[in-house]
């Protein structure tokens, strides 16, 4: 009986300090000794990742040991925001009216890679040694999102194939259904405008050890086996 | 044989790659379409636990979808480095001259709880019902890092508990080595002053189970133990 009365306190002293941390919570003003450290840990939220704790950990960060990376953060972030919008070729993020890429006349015009997004294209750029166009969706076939075709610029994509310049379209979209389903749409896209379409290969990834690769890769990297 | 051969082939492989990006990161505006955004990645990385691909991947979601919350975090940081200070009687983090902790007419000015930022303030603000006062040192004693009694404001204090306002000088360092030195250096200051000076309890966490908790605290527990 000590016990459960023991467990009970337990109990209500937690629910106290939950309680507490709730209320806190609610009104982020009153718990912090200044408003607008309560305005910049909230803002800080907006930011993937970063829940109450991170938020408050960066603010106090930055203002105890580096406002003058505080300041240069703002800056810039508040100009990207205003001066980044999408090139007109590839749309792509970018400050330009053409992005560098669709800008550079070293860059293959033969070959277009088409990327679901900016980051996926990022990922190639520093990943291989690919130095064709590329052509970004912004998005993947999602009907239930909103996302038809026409979002993802495909009318844009074939005015480009129809110029007679791309002689591959390098499909690069995720191995996820909806990545599956937008690939399916470019490769007939690419077969109307009588341009060869390819896509990534699947198969065992570098370092992966075979016992703990999933049946699908598995199966696929049998499949498409290769001579050494 | 023709296993070693792959294998160093592989390596040459994955050097390759891991030379390809040491590249691209040290030349952080080739690798992106735009400079603007590159110049933002880097910015992003003076936040604590952010790195150069958790940089890049909060630059691209608030680009893609957050472009307002990027806006006001943009305003609000440039704000809060401008106009948040420390408060003249406390130290802590205020955009006005005292503090909300200090200035609050309700919050009890015989108690003084010292702490070393205004993190462990406001850890202590939100867990317990603690309605006294603060005292901020920003910082512990460590004089090979330069920070002595002056750096941690101990002169101020001393005028404080001067005052004879302050009953209790409540300790509320952490307990590592330099904590420790901190919380001796403040009971030495309460003594001199003739307040009385106590500290936070050392013992079992709520939750924790004594079989996984280390010798140090249980000792310390076991030592300061309460009639029940």
């Amino acid at each position: 009986m000590g016990d459960s009365l023991n467990k009970s306190d337990i109990a209500s002293l937690s629910d106290e300090i939950f309680e507490s941390r709730i209320t806190n919570h609610e009104s982020p003003n009153s718990m912090s000794s200044s408003p607008l450290l309560a305005d910049l840990i909230d803002a800080l939220r907006c930011l993937p990742g970063v829940g109450a704790k991170t938020a408050q950990r960066m603010a106090f960060h930055v203002l105890e040991r580096d406002r003058d990376g505080a300041r240069k953060l703002a800056e810039r972030l508040a100009l990207a925001v205003e001066r980044i919008g999408n090139c007109s070729r590839c749309r792509t993020f970018s400050e330009e009216e053409v992005c560098v890429y669709c800008a550079s006349p070293s860059r293959d015009r033969g070959l277009l890679c088409v990327v679901e997004t900016p980051v996926d294209q990022l990922a190639i750029e520093q990943a291989t040694g690919y130095r064709g166009q590329y052509f970004v969706l912004l998005g993947r076939l999602s009907p239930l999102d909103g996302l038809g075709p026409k979002q993802l610029g495909l009318d844009l994509l074939a005015t480009r194939l129809a110029e007679g310049e791309v002689q591959e379209l390098i499909v690069a979209t995720n191995p996820t259904v909806e990545g599956e389903a937008t690939a399916h749409m470019l490769s007939q896209l690419a077969r109307a405008a009588g341009v060869r379409a390819s896509r990534l290969a699947h198969g065992v990834p570098l370092g992966g050890e075979l016992e703990f690769i999933d049946r699908g890769t598995l199966a696929h990297a049998f499949g498409g086996r290769q001579e050494l």
